[in-house]
């Protein structure tokens, strides 16, 4: 099997450790909508940080169900046969419901893991929130509790009688890289742009553990 | 401003057609589901196509209500204060109804641009659908019809009194590469990895045309 689902922990944790943006369903109505979310895991609870004040960050903060997608795209599966053509692909989708988070400790570790995730060591040098910052600040807390992940790993899967034509056939592996970092002009340092993290990035050709 | 949103079908269509991966939601029983899809555009409809059959493919192709959401990550935005830590990205959020593609020859079509959408000239090497393959495959259409993009660019909005802070602080542009092509051990014929269209990728320091 090239494609399977999992439930165990750490492979939804490393998958959700490796992306910076989730995708969160919720219910207008009787509509959806999907917004892209900057999040970050703590234990065993994701953080979520609206990017503005909007109306599925005012769904999540009322208690309303949510779905919450993370996908990271490993690569493009080329096959000798245009109908077995895929991606590899990791993607988390979890289920539940959010809460805002009102306890100001918690909500500072919530903003903390945040920077964390951008780049390592960024909450010690950035100026820490103020009460009145951390008050204006909406953060959603989301259970890591009921969802699965799945995974598509390895080449193509094309049909015997499909092996011999001469077609190039493999994976282009697809990553996120990071370019070097553009300083605001009116820096009052002289210091080189920090190293973000982009995750883990373990072996993608390794299948899941059963 | 440094966010701003848009209907314009422009800015719209650039932000589709860079994309290679959309966040599908629709609404199973009262709760939300939001999927990974691969899609294509074609003029005024994309077209979604499922990794393998599941349940928002089901409910898409039977006429729920969805909203389809592409977002490109494009940089972390590093404030001097942790609060106006920020990323770039262009996000379009579409709302419609889906329908399933019957018609054989709109089907190849729509099969065709998700092959070109991965590699130019694909759709011309591959072995193309059989009728029996292109009957098997669900397609489904949906309209780019109503919705909106938005857009952050640029660097961090920090108050004037953090501005002498001893903090770095900027943009790391982030962008989706390809990595050399990983070609299947028992290939047929002697050929370089195609090369992988990841899209237009503008200038993404140019605001938004008013």
């Amino acid at each position: 099997m090239r494609e399977r689902g999992t439930h165990e922990r750490s492979v939804v944790e490393s998958i959700l450790d490796e992306g910076i943006v989730c995708h969160v369903g919720v219910v207008d109505g009787s509509a959806p909508i999907v917004s892209p979310m900057a999040y970050a895991r703590l234990g065993t609870n994701l953080y979520l940080h609206g990017a503005a004040r909007n109306r599925t960050l005012d769904l999540l903060a009322s208690g309303s169900a949510a779905c919450v997608t993370v996908t990271l795209v490993d690569g493009l599966v080329l096959a000798r046969a245009a109908v077995h053509h895929s991606m590899n692909y990791r993607c988390v989708m979890l289920f539940g419901v959010g809460a805002t988070v009102e306890d100001p400790e918690e909500k500072l570790a919530a903003s903390t893991a945040l920077l964390e995730r951008m780049v390592p060591g960024r909450s010690t040098v950035a100026r820490a929130p103020s009460v009145p910052e951390l008050r204006a600040t909406t953060v959603v807390r989301f259970p890591i509790d009921e969802g699965s992940a799945k995974v598509r790993t390895g080449g193509p899967k094309d049909d015997p009688e499909d092996l011999s034509l001469p077609v190039w056939a493999g994976v282009i592996p697809l990553e996120l890289r990071a370019r070097p970092g553009v300083a605001e002009p009116d820096l009052a340092v002289a210091a080189p742009a920090p190293t973000v993290a982009l995750g883990s990035r373990p072996n993608r050709s390794e299948p899941l553990a059963p």
